[in-house]
């Protein structure tokens, strides 16, 4: 492998969350080169000075965002910016040839409409977003490696499928009844100067937010709906933990069978992930902690039958920033280069 | 009032968590005074060898345990014991003439059988427990102020049964729907030495446990079921969070009425807790924060409805070792004395 | 007591987070009642909406600075805004009549000049800064007593002086030789939305800011030389600690007499603080945790002899936003109005 | 390379912290391979049990430990126990032909009568002790090299010795002004129920412990008398620190020459630190964060100076579990193997 040349790969929205994770995914990554960073308030900066971590490691300097000079420079870009922004970029870079992971929502939904109500953005690019597969790999890994242009799933979406996904794939349980209560590490607020977000407000605490209206609910219904096969409306809420990274997800439902246990369903849960490297299936009566997953790219899954009440509950723990973010779109592309999807990926954490 | 004579008051249990904050409120409460702390590991020494900040400020010496000698010198007796051991107490505490109120499991059940059956524990005062009176006054505030024995209730009963209450005593949802996602600090497992508890592994991460056979459920079903006016079966799942105090309940339940808004339900929760001073009703689409409840007694609710759904989502805040246990447990007191029941508690929290 | 008139008290800049201490103590405090909030981005806005734990406590509303207001309706006036604003408010105030606490650093230098070499702003108050107390009651109690107009000491030099006085005052140590090392919790970066002070960059993680230039230094200098009674350089590193509040200084001093054993230093420091109902000195061998002193005025004070170097080392913990900050402010104003300097003001933590 | 074949190497003390960052170092090393993992305690068990994040990637059971069959299967065996039991286990292991890397103090003493002074363990090693090299590569690299038995050096050590190496090795410094001022986070103190380490108590706070007597104290001085050519004593003060790892340490002393700027300092360290790929001087004006070191063997450094009081501030960061403990032990035995000092060893954190 060590002859093979290496892919040369560009970042544009390097300075977030989601951009560092990525410089630092592609600088372990045996066949990717980092060759191009960009941004807009930070162009002419050396990376380091915003990350200085990074200092001695990589010397990079961010450039400013010339759609043309990154499609001549790169063979694939990935699109780390706000929502609404890659809509008009990536139709330039796929015209010139690049493959295109965007790690917003812009090409997440078959349905614009459903976009355009939730996010509140007209688009132009209707063509091009029909042609954008949903970057979620357990569920769609044949679609990603036929495709030019992943809208990478979101963090709690990741969070919640991969929980839910067999249950209504089999038809076990009742879809309406499915309740998500989920909670994320706060760099899913990204590195912006919010004041809920400060240390001294959000340490030691713990709340709720956007109940009933996240944006991520019509995304996890979108993928629901196309399992169950009929449209399913998902209660979802998102809550904010004190501590940097991290997602679980509590999923509730009403089984169709009440004589199901618990190890049929992991039974089940195995046999479905039995090709997915990044799933990993926790023995009975062992309920994932988040920190396990950190610095991963894993999915761990836990799950419980309670026999008094006739549910089942699924507990889903990941990363929120590599396998519900920046980890997840270089498994979609080392999928859609047709390489072994756990390529230059962590798979442990550095526990405690 | 200055004038009027205090009450002596005894602690039993005082090493621990629930001690410490109930020798911490008894030193600012007006009407109460701190004459006795008892322990068995710890007696004989100094309580500011144990908990430092009271240097200066406590004198007091921990005593053995000599049930003779409490009921003598204490009017009222906090047991702030692990399960189990307080039966073994009152009895011969309020034979003596003592108000009693345990901050354990023993005497929060109507039957016994119950209590037995999740605690594993077989006990011999049948007779005494059930004049026994489950301590949360914004449910039973009548009943306990009649009452010699009261079973101050756990803390996550606490924050679930205040968001819950109004609902199914109004009889506005299908009872059987409820859900209880609840999330608690750490300092709920006690001042013990687990290695789950560790700032090291708890730090940071997150996770579920006892998913489905918590010892909290029955107790919850138990006022449920009285609410409701038939037995009622409750979903319920603790989550521990990396911060030291608080708890969070997310309810979600089907609404009878799907008609209903969130406007009316503010109304209903108003309205339902009219007379009572710790609990806050938050405004239209302000959800809690656990440590706007830290250092204080007050239970923070905050209320949604999703239309979408037909769901009621109701999430309270508590310091768990505040209103969900020893703010808790002075509250029943002053109203057994026939006091207000804010009396020497703290309503604010010292933010952030 | 109950039957004495309450006094008017004012804050102007509420909406951070000294301001939302003082409003939080100030509502408890028996003498004193808060009639005016002033903010200049806030103004209009009710104050529970800044800081919803408030909703049913506090109704009042933010007003606009209007000095003319402000002196016609308060007998006190705490000024809690950032560095230079204070200045070109507190000579109106002051002709107004009110007693001024001003929490910046505008009012706590002796030698304008110093202000103005650390601060970067000409002053044209020169009169009224030479009446100015510094507001460190443990050291000039008795001009504070006599004063209208208090620069009240910053944080870390309160927990830093408080730790160094009897040393100097006593000629203990070389002055020259001391060191502190500081740490604090992120409130003390203020209520403002900076990246650094994020809980996804600054939890899990500690470091050092402003080394050998931070401007707490030449405000600790002074009282230091004052107390030692010649010109004094100290060397001063503060930390930035994942925490919300708190400080701890490590202060490190060569003793002039090598011959000095702990307990010599105990007697000579309970001494000092005799007189000081917030000070707690702590017994042989027990250092002080920041936690203990955290919701309270208290500073406590832990005191080690190194006899293998020769050095002093002397711990202090103190909260950053109380003793360091609006807690001393109402206890200076306590003095300046004879009243018992703990009116009123918080001693004992809830701990954990 | 992966034609080479894999050297078997064993791990006593699996259980711990220290274990198992050596279980995920070398799960990715490409020239070791794990064979064994020795436990007492937990002997018979599955690691996964204790650790269930290797759940998918681990399969071994702990075994009970016996040195003979160590000794067999195994070419390198690493001890991470408590202290005083390495030495009853590395001469048969290094008389079996192993080489031996012990991460507790047993090893670290070029006199062994400090060793027994500050442990309280009488030694029957002598011999073998006489040819252990101290673990801390930028120092004696060499001598590691040559080695069979490396005593690692301890965490609070690497990151104080690796601040102070360059000054006192040139002379920089009055080496008894020497202060060390380091904070560490809690899993230094080990896998362990301890009641001080709780996320209860040690979360949200902050103190110092064993002041003027922590063990680390001789073995920092052994080395910089090594270096500086003749006995020293050093000031050393641990903090515990609010978070799971990482360790700071602010180093304090007086220059010999007062004429120096921080930029001669910068190229002084930068000129003495050229061969070490595991140490990063920052540019000028920039200090380390601890996070940026966590889960990496870097160690970042920072100076300052003051030009003010004469005195240098060198401020350094580590991962203590990996830079101050596994990742240093693999990194000895990259050199004693001969291989590249960073084969195998993690450069860059996920950050946030």
């Amino acid at each position: 492998m060590g002859q093979q040349e290496k892919i040369p790969v560009g970042i544009v929205g390097a300075s977030g969350y989601g951009g560092v994770q990525l410089v630092r995914l592609l600088l372990d990554h045996p066949l990717l080169e980092l060759v191009y960073l960009g941004g807009e308030g930070s162009a002419g900066r050396r990376y380091a000075e915003l990350y200085p971590h990074f200092y001695g490691s990589l010397d990079l300097i961010i450039e400013p965002v010339d759609l043309e000079v990154i499609g001549d420079r790169c063979q694939v870009v990935f699109l780390a910016l706000p929502n609404g922004l890659a809509a008009d970029m990536a139709p330039t870079l796929i015209h010139k040839g690049c493959k295109v992971l965007d790690l917003s929502a812009d090409y997440r939904f078959e349905d614009l409409q459903t976009y355009q109500l939730w996010y509140g953005k007209t688009r132009e690019d209707r063509e091009l977003a029909a042609t954008a597969v949903y970057g979620l790999p357990e569920i769609y890994r044949d679609r990603i490696a036929q495709s030019q242009l992943v809208g990478c799933a979101g963090c709690y979406p990741t969070a919640s499928l991969l929980a839910l996904s067999p249950l209504l794939k089999q038809g076990l349980i009742v879809p309406e009844t499915a309740i998500i209560d989920a909670k994320s590490g706060t760099s899913g607020g990204g590195r912006q100067g919010k004041i809920n977000l400060l240390l001294a407000e959000a340490d030691g605490s713990l709340g709720a937010y956007n109940v009933g209206r996240h944006r991520h609910t019509p995304e996890i219904e979108q993928v629901c709906s196309d399992l169950a096969g009929h449209e399913v409306l998902i209660q979802f809420t998102p809550h904010l933990i004190p501590m940097p990274r991290g997602i679980l997800a509590t999923v509730y439902a009403t089984m169709r069978d009440p004589g199901l246990v618990r190890d049929d369903l992991l039974t089940i849960y195995k046999a479905f992930y039995r090709s997915c490297p990044w799933v990993r299936i926790l023995p009975s009566g062992v309920y994932p902690q988040t920190k396990w997953a950190c610095g991963t790219n894993l999915c761990y899954i836990g799950i419980e039958v309670d026999e008094r009440t006739g549910r089942v509950i699924v507990i889903s723990a990941i990363d929120n920033l590599l396998k519900g973010q920046s980890g997840q779109a270089v498994q979609c592309l080392n999928i859609m280069m047709g390489w072994s999807e756990t390529l230059g990926l962590p798979e442990l954490a550095f526990y405690p």
